[in-house]
C-alpha cells in the first residue's frame, strides 16, 4: 500500500466539530495520486498525453470521526486494474493510535480530453501493472 | 422527492474542466437538509436539542459530468428510516435536458454532542415519519 | 448592483460554528459571474474565446459571521473597468434582517489560455462597459 | 518565519487549470496554525479554554499561479500582536524554483464561544509574545 501522511486542516471541519464527510474523498484522491506517482505515472503527464480519468463510482464507510489537527495516514492500493478502468481501495488511519477512521473505494475510467471513453496505452499500463503485481505478490505471501 | 435547484459554481470545477466528484456529496447534503426542512425539522434545532447526525456510509455513481454554470436539480428522498438511523437516496439532474448526472445514497446515525450513539425523540421521529409515509404512498400509487 | 441569493451550506461551516472565511471569496465569485452574465458575457464563452481571468488581488472585511442556513444576498458591482483588468466590489447581506456580513474587492486581469497577459476584445468590452456605465449613472442620480 | 510544506491537491485546481484563488486563504490558515503551535498554543486548547479567533480582514496578492502537484512552502509570521488581535503576514513559495506565488495578511480578534469580543489571557499572550519578539530580533539583525 502507498501511504500519504497529512494533518487535518481547520477548514476541513464543519459545525459538528469533526471533519466533513466529503473531505475523505479528497484524501482518497491524494492516495490515488501518490500510488500512480509510485508507479511512475504523473497525472499532469497523463493529461498532456490526452487522458482524463473521471471517477464513475465511490463508496466510503466512516468508522471514527477525524478531528482538526489529527495526523492521518491515507493508504491506497489498486483493487482492480485494466486498460479501461482502475478500482482503488483506501484506508484512512489516525496516526497517534492507529485507529481506522474510514475505508473506501473509487472506480475511474479513462477518456480523452473531449470526454470519449478510451483505453490506457501500453506504456502507462505496464508501469501501473508492475506496481499492482508487486503489491499483489506482497499480499499473498 | 424533495428538490433543490442550484447552479454549478466555478470553484466546484477542477482542472479536468468538470465538477470535482467530491462536490456531489455536498449537493446530496443540500437535498437532505431540504427534505428534513420539508418535514419540519431544522438541523440547527436538532443540534440545539443535543443531536448530531454523522454520516456512516456514502455511495455515489457518476453518470454524466456536471459542468460550470449547469442548472441542476438535486432530488432527495428517504429510503429507510428508524429512530436510530436514516438512509437517503439522491438523484442529481441537469435541468436543461433532464439528463441524470449522478445517483447516490447516504446513511447517518444520531449521536449526542459528545458523539455517543442515541435515538431520535418521538416528536422528531413523528414529523419525519409523516413525510416518509406520505412519500411512500405517492410512490406506490 | 447585481444580486445573487443563496442559502448557507452545512459544509461551508467550520468547527467555530460559523462559515469559514475562505467561502466568502467563493460567494464573491458567484456575484461576479452573475454580473458578467447580466452584461451578456458568459465565462464559458470567454474561455472558448481563449480568455482566462485570474484574480490578482482580493480583500475582504468580515463584519458579522454568516451561519448555516442563513439566506444571504451577494451583491456585486464593477468598481473599475478597462480592457486589461476588472475590479469588482461586493457586499454580503443577511436577508432576514439586512445585516451586512462582509464587504470585499477583487481585481482580475485577462490572459490567454497559455497565461500570457492580454486585453479584452471590443465586443466583450462594449457589453460590460454598457452595464458598468448604466450602473454608474444610477449611483450618481 | 514558520514554514509549512505542502503539495497542491488536485481538488484545489479549477477549470482554469490552476489553483482556485480561495485556497490560498486555507494555506495561510495552515501557516497560522503552525506558527501558534511553534509558540506552544494549540487551537483545540484555545477552544477548550473558551476562545474563538474569527478572521476580521484578509488580503491576498496573487503573483504566479500555483498548479497541481507543485510543492509549496507556506511562510507565516506575526506582523502585529496584542491581547485583542493578531495580524499575520504570509508568503507562499513554489519550492522547486523559489518563485513567490502569493503574499497576504489576515487579522483576527478573539471572542468567547458566544461570539463576544474578549482578550487573550496572560499565559497565552506570553507564549505567543515570546515567539513574536524572538522573530523580530531575528529580522532586525
Amino acid at each position: 500500500m502507498i501511504e500519504v501522511r497529512e494533518r487535518v486542516r481547520f477548514v476541513e471541519t464543519d459545525m459538528m466539530g469533526v471533519v466533513h464527510h466529503s473531505n475523505y474523498l479528497r484524501w482518497f484522491e491524494m492516495g490515488r495520486v501518490a500510488y500512480l506517482r509510485a508507479a511512475g505515472v504523473e497525472l499532469l503527464d497523463l493529461i498532456s498525453n490526452n487522458y482524463l480519468f473521471p471517477i464513475t463510482e465511490v463508496t466510503c464507510k466512516y468508522k471514527t470521526s477525524a478531528r482538526f489537527d489529527d495526523e492521518i495516514i491515507i493508504r491506497a492500493t489498486m483493487a482492480e486494474f485494466t486498460k479501461a478502468k482502475m478500482t482503488f481501495s483506501y484506508q484512512v488511519i489516525r496516526q497517534a493510535d492507529e485507529v481506522l477512521l474510514a475505508v473506501g473505494k473509487t472506480t475511474n475510467v479513462f477518456t480523452n480530453l473531449e470526454g470519449k471513453i478510451t483505453r490506457l496505452n501500453q506504456d502507462y499500463y505496464d508501469r501501473i501493472a508492475a506496481l499492482y503485481e508487486q503489491e499483489m505478490k506482497g499480499r499473498n505471501q
